[in-house]
Order: structure tokens, then sequence, then C-alpha cells
């Protein structure tokens, strides 16, 4: 059986964001991203697949689509294809999400 | 924004288990599963989609494809495509499930 332990499995970098893949399959992705504080993923977009982020640990600042919002434990947030999504830590404590997105990227 | 918080989504009831809808596109759903203790998901397979479980709150007993174990909070469990999997609360506590499924059913 496929099973993961979610915080054995953090892992973070003083370099960069660092995302550590959970599940893999050919119908969706499910990753922790581990944020020091300051950092961030860029705003970017996926045109035909949507993400949705938990915030296991920490407090994060979301970008999606137009909107800016902080965004603390226990809540999840949906960037829907197309839309503008990013995230940051703008924190001084560590934050990491649960990230799922489907279909997953065809690049690497 | 779509911003859900988790726990105050969670419904209970003593007829059977919860599903409550997070998020729903045309990629992937959000759900979080409420058992009381006894309740269960009958084991049960979708050919196409991959679907995960996060135990947030409680003990999960789950069945996947061959294999039975016990999973606890902050544990999560991957059912591939063609997988059979079902789960139940067979603690004397209540079960929250994080599940998402891409690509979601084309039943309702």
């Amino acid at each position: 059986m496929d099973i993961r332990t979610i915080f054995d499995a953090c892992h973070f970098s003083p370099e960069k964001m660092q995302k550590v893949s959970l599940f893999a399959t050919t119908e969706l992705f499910l990753d922790l991203y581990c944020l020091e504080p300051g950092q961030k993923q860029k705003t970017h977009t996926h045109e035909d697949s949507s993400k949705f982020y938990v915030v296991l640990e920490g407090h994060a600042c979301f970008h999606i689509a137009d909107e800016t919002k902080d965004v603390g434990p226990g809540q999840t947030v949906l960037a829907r294809a197309g839309e503008l999504h990013g995230v940051e830590n703008t924190s001084s404590d560590r934050l990491v999400l649960l990230v799922g997105m489907a279909p997953p990227p065809t690049h690497a």
C-alpha cells in the first residue's frame, strides 16, 4: 500500500522552497512545499490544470488571480485552470503546504 | 479567492459517512469525509481516476487492492486508477479524511 507520513517527508533548504513528491500518477500529483521565512513560489499559470494548497503549518500569503490573502493552518486554497497563482512565506516561521494538481504538468 | 477552513466544514451524521465538498473543478475534487465510529466507505474502483486520502483526525482502516492497514493522523494513502479501495473507522473516535480525486467521476 502506498502510504506516506507527511511530516517525515518535510525537507527545507536555505537556498529555496523545497518541493517533495508524496504521490505522482498519470492523473494527479501530491507534493509538500516547504518554505523557510522569505521563500516563495513565483506566480505562474497552468492553462489546463487545477491546483489546491492546504496550509499544514505556518502562515502563507497567497496570490491567486488578482487577489492577495493571508491563509493559516487548516485552510485550503484553490487555483483554477488558467488563474495566475503563487505563494510566499511572509511570516517568521516555517511554512508547510500540501499541494495537489491535476492533471500533472506535461513538462518536468 | 476560493478559501475553505477545513474543520469548519466537518459534518457528521449518525446515519452514514458524510462527504463534504471543499472544491470541485473539471480536473479534480477535494472533499472531506467525516466518519463516526463504525462507519465506512465500501470498497469500490474507479477505472480511470487516482484518489488520495489524508488522515486529518482519528484513525482509519484502509483497504487498497489486496491490503488492509491502519493509518493515523498526518499520513496519506494513495489508491491508483483501477485499484479496489475503501476505508472504515474501526476506532472509537471520529475520523476526518481529506480526499482528493482526479479526474472527478463522470457520474454523480
